[in-house]
C-alpha cells in the first residue's frame, strides 16, 4: 500500500479527469491521479489492429470544440480531416440512395418537426437545463412520444429515431425530451448533428494519445490498476483509497461515469439528492465495428463512407481511416439494437456488419483484412457510451446534484458538461472547470 | 475476519433475505445471512417512541398476501386490523369532503380512464412483462403522458397522480406506462389499490419482528455490520466477502435493492444486461410521518384517519394506532413533493405535517405528544422506498435479467416479485422462490 500526499486528487483518468489533473499540475501544485483500469483513456481507448490504431470508443473531434482542439495542440499531437468526399448514402424501405453533401431531410417531410425541436430547444438554458419554463412538460415526456406526435410518416419517425440515436445511443423510448433538447442544444443544435462538421477530425495516433501524452507528463503521479473504494473527508482533508494507495489531499475531483461513482464508499455518506441521481443516470449502448481493409476503395468509387440505413441493425458507417495506407469503416450499431447484436455469436454478429458493409460499399467490402468490435457494455469500469442520459423525471428533480461539489468532492466527466455533453470535448471542458473549482476553493 | 462454510449464504436481511434463509435452514441446509447495517429488517425497520412500536417503513399486509400471512403465523406473530370505521376525508382545491368507504371515482369522472387503465393491465403477463403485446408501445410512454391523453380535468389528472404516488411513491412523469401496469396488476388490480383491503392488517410490535424473529431462529448464522464488498465464483463454489466475514458457499442470493447490488464487486463481472438494467431501476421517494397522540381521538370524531389531498405536500393520512392505547396518524409525501419538503429544516418541515394534520382532524391535531419522520433516500443502504420501479424503456430491453441466476448468484427482493410488486408480500415471496431456485439448482 502506497501512501501519498497530494494537494489535489483526481479519481478516473479519462479525458475529463487527466484533463483536470494536467491544469491542477500546470498550475504548480500537486496531484495523484488514480485509475481503476490498466490503462488510462476511460471511453476513449486505442489498439493497434493490422499495424494501424483503431479508436474502440470517442475519435472526433469537430466545429466548436474549441477546448480540445487547444488540448491536442499544447500536447503536440498532430490531427488530420475525417474523408467526407463523394457521395453519402441514404437507405430506405431497403432502397439505396446515394446524396450528396447534408441528410436530405425535405424529402422527408421532416421541416417542421425540426423546427419545433430547434425553437424548444433554444428555450433551454444550458447552465440549469431545470428552469427551462416548459422544463416539467417536456421532462415527464419520452422522445418517442414527441417524435409519435411530430412525425407523420412510418419514415420520418425512423429518420427522427435513427438520429437521436445517432446523438445519444440510446432509444428515443428511454430517454427524457427535456434531455434531448439540452444535449442537442449544448452540440451545437440539430442541424450541426446532421452535418458532418461535428466529426471533422481525427487525431493521429489515436484518440487516447490525449490522456496517453498528459498521464505521460504526471509521471508517477498516474496510480493505475487501482479502483477507488473509499472516499472519507473531514472539515481539513480528504482521504482517497484504493487497495493500492491511499491519497491524502484538500479536495478530490470524481471522473468517472455517473453511475460508476455510485460503487464508491462515502465517509460521510452523500446527501440524498446525490444518490437518488446517480440511481437514475443509466449510460448508452453501442457497439462500433471497425472493418480493415487494404485501401479505402470506396473513395475509389466515389463515395464517402458514411451511410445511414433506417432499418438494419447497423444504423450507421463512417470512413475511420488513418491518414494513409490501410482504409478503415466504422459501423455503428445502437440502443435495442447492440442488446439484438450482443446475444449472437461473435461470428453471427461479423457476419452482420460485412452483408451491411456490402449492401453499402458493394462486394469489395466482403473480404476485410480484420474486423474489430467492441461493446462498451462489458467493460466493467464504463459499463454503457457514449455517455449517460437522462430518463424522464429525472432532471427537473435531481439536477442540481449533477455537477455541484459536496464539501471536498467535486465532479467532472462529460456528464456534468454544459456544452457538447457526451464528447471529448465535453469531458475536457469538465476537467478544466473542476480544476478550477478546487483550485479556487477557499481552503 | 471470520471465516465460513456454509450450503448457501443470503446477502441482505431484509424481508426476502430473511425469508430465504429460514427457508433453507428449515430444509435443513446451513446457511449463512450476512447483512450490511447493524440490524436485520431493510426497509422494514420499527422504532420504539412514546413506549409504542413505530414502523419507519412497510407496516400493511392485506387482502390476497398469502405467503405473508403464513409467515407471520408461523412465526407466532400477531396482526390487528388496521383501523378503517369513520369518514374519509378528500381534499380537493383546497376543500374538505367527508366520505364513506373507497374513493368517489364516478365523482371525478375517471371510470373511463381506470376502465382503460384495467383492459390494458388484465394484458400483461406478469411472469414476463416484456412479452406484452402492446409493451414496447406502453414502455416507451410515461404514466404522465397517458394520465394527460386519458384524464379531461384537472382533477382527474390530480386523482390519478395521487394514486399513482401511492402505489409506487414515484411521479407519474418517470415511470414507464407498462410498469404501472404491471405492478398494479401483481397488487390485485387497480381496484384493489382503491380499497384499504391492501392493507387490512398491522403487525403486533411492529412489522421489523418478522426478520427479528427469523434471525432468532437463525442464531449465529446472522451476520450484521458486514456491507459484502465482492462475490467471486468459479465452477464449483462461490465466496462472498466482506470486511468482518468470509462464506465460501454453493449457491448465494442477493437480496438487496437493485442499484444497491451494483455496490458489489463480482467476479467474473457480470453480463452486460445484469449491469445495464441494474443503473436503470432507481428506487421511489416517500417521506413517513407518523404523528403520536394520547388517544386516537379522530375515532371519537367519526373519522377513519384515512385522508388523500390532491394539492398539499402530504399526500395522504392512515390511521397507524397500536391496537389499544395512544393513537398514531401516518402522513405521507411522496415523489418529487419529498424533494420540497427534504430542503426544509426539519422544524418547518414538521409543522407542514401538522398543519396538515389539523386541516383534516381538526385542532385537537396540533398537539402530538411526538412526531416521527424517515426519509428512506437518506439511508445508504436501502436509497429510497418503497422500491425501485422502472422507467421507460428499461424493462422490454433488460427484463429478463431481473430474476435470472447468473451462474451461481440469484436474486431475490420485492423488486423481483410478480406477485405484489413493492411490498412484504412480494419480498417474502421472492426469498421462497430464490430459496427453492438455489436448492433444487443441480450442484
Amino acid at each position: 500500500m502506497v501512501h501519498v500526499e497530494s494537494d489535489y486528487c483526481v479519481v478516473g483518468a479519462g479525458c475529463a479527469g487527466a484533463t483536470a489533473a494536467l491544469r491542477i499540475f500546470q498550475a504548480g501544485h500537486t496531484v495523484a491521479l488514480i485509475e481503476a483500469r490498466d490503462r488510462v483513456g476511460g471511453r476513449v481507448w486505442t489498439q493497434e489492429h493490422s499495424g494501424i490504431p483503431i479508436d474502440y470508443g470517442g475519435q472526433w473531434i469537430g466545429l466548436g470544440q474549441e477546448r480540445a482542439y487547444a488540448l491536442v495542440k499544447e500536447l503536440d499531437i498532430r490531427t488530420y480531416p475525417t474523408w467526407t468526399k463523394g457521395h453519402n448514402v441514404f437507405v430506405m424501405s431497403g432502397k439505396v440512395r446515394k446524396y450528396q453533401g447534408e441528410i436530405p431531410i425535405s424529402l422527408l417531410n421532416l421541416d417542421l418537426a425540426l423546427r419545433q425541436f430547434t425553437k424548444w430547444s433554444d428555450e433551454v438554458p444550458l447552465e440549469a437545463p431545470w428552469t427551462t419554463k416548459r422544463a416539467k412538460k417536456w421532462d415527464s415526456m419520452t422522445v418517442a412520444t414527441w417524435i409519435n406526435s411530430s412525425a407523420k410518416s412510418t419514415t420520418a419517425r425512423k429518420m427522427l429515431t435513427a438520429l437521436m440515436n445517432g446523438i445519444n445511443t440510446s432509444d428515443p423510448g428511454e430517454i427524457s425530451m427535456l434531455f434531448a433538447l439540452f444535449q442537442t442544444k449544448s452540440c451545437g443544435g440539430i442541424n450541426a448533428m446532421f452535418s458532418s462538421e461535428i466529426q471533422s477530425d481525427r487525431i493521429s495516433g489515436g484518440a487516447q494519445l490525449i490522456p496517453q501524452e498528459i498521464a505521460e507528463k504526471l509521471g508517477s503521479s498516474v496510480h493505475l490498476n487501482s479502483p477507488v473504494k473509499r472516499i472519507a473527508q473531514d472539515a481539513k482533508n480528504v482521504v482517497v483509497s484504493s487497495d493500492a494507495v491511499t491519497v491524502r489531499t484538500k479536495r478530490v475531483i470524481v471522473a468517472v461515469p455517473p453511475s460508476i461513482s455510485s460503487r464508491i464508499t462515502y465517509e460521510p455518506v452523500l446527501p440524498a439528492d446525490r444518490a437518488m441521481l446517480v440511481q437514475r443516470l443509466p449510460a448508452g449502448t453501442v457497439v462500433k465495428c471497425t472493418a480493415i481493409y487494404n485501401e479505402p476503395f470506396w473513395r475509389g468509387d466515389g463515395m464517402s463512407g458514411q451511410s445511414i440505413d433506417l432499418d438494419s441493425l447497423v444504423g450507421s458507417t463512417y470512413d475511420g481511416s488513418p491518414p494513409s495506407g490501410l482504409g478503415t469503416l466504422n459501423a455503428f450499431a445502437f440502443g435495442h439494437k447492440v442488446r439484438q447484436l450482443a446475444r449472437l455469436p461473435s461470428a453471427d454478429r461479423k457476419s452482420i456488419f460485412i452483408r451491411q458493409l456490402v449492401k453499402i460499399f458493394g462486394p469489395k467490402a466482403s473480404t476485410p483484412v480484420d474486423l474489430v468490435e467492441h461493446n462498451w457494455a462489458e467493460e466493467e469500469w464504463t459499463r454503457g457510451c457514449y455517455m449517460a442520459h437522462w430518463p424522464p423525471g429525472v432532471i427537473t428533480e435531481y439536477g442540481c446534484a449533477l455537477w455541484d461539489p459536496i464539501g471536498r468532492i467535486h465532479w467532472a466527466g462529460t456528464e456534468t458538461s454544459t456544452a457538447f455533453n457526451g464528447s471529448i470535448e465535453g469531458a475536457v471542458r469538465s476537467g478544466e472547470r473542476a480544476a478550477s473549482e478546487v483550485m479556487n476553493a477557499e481552503n
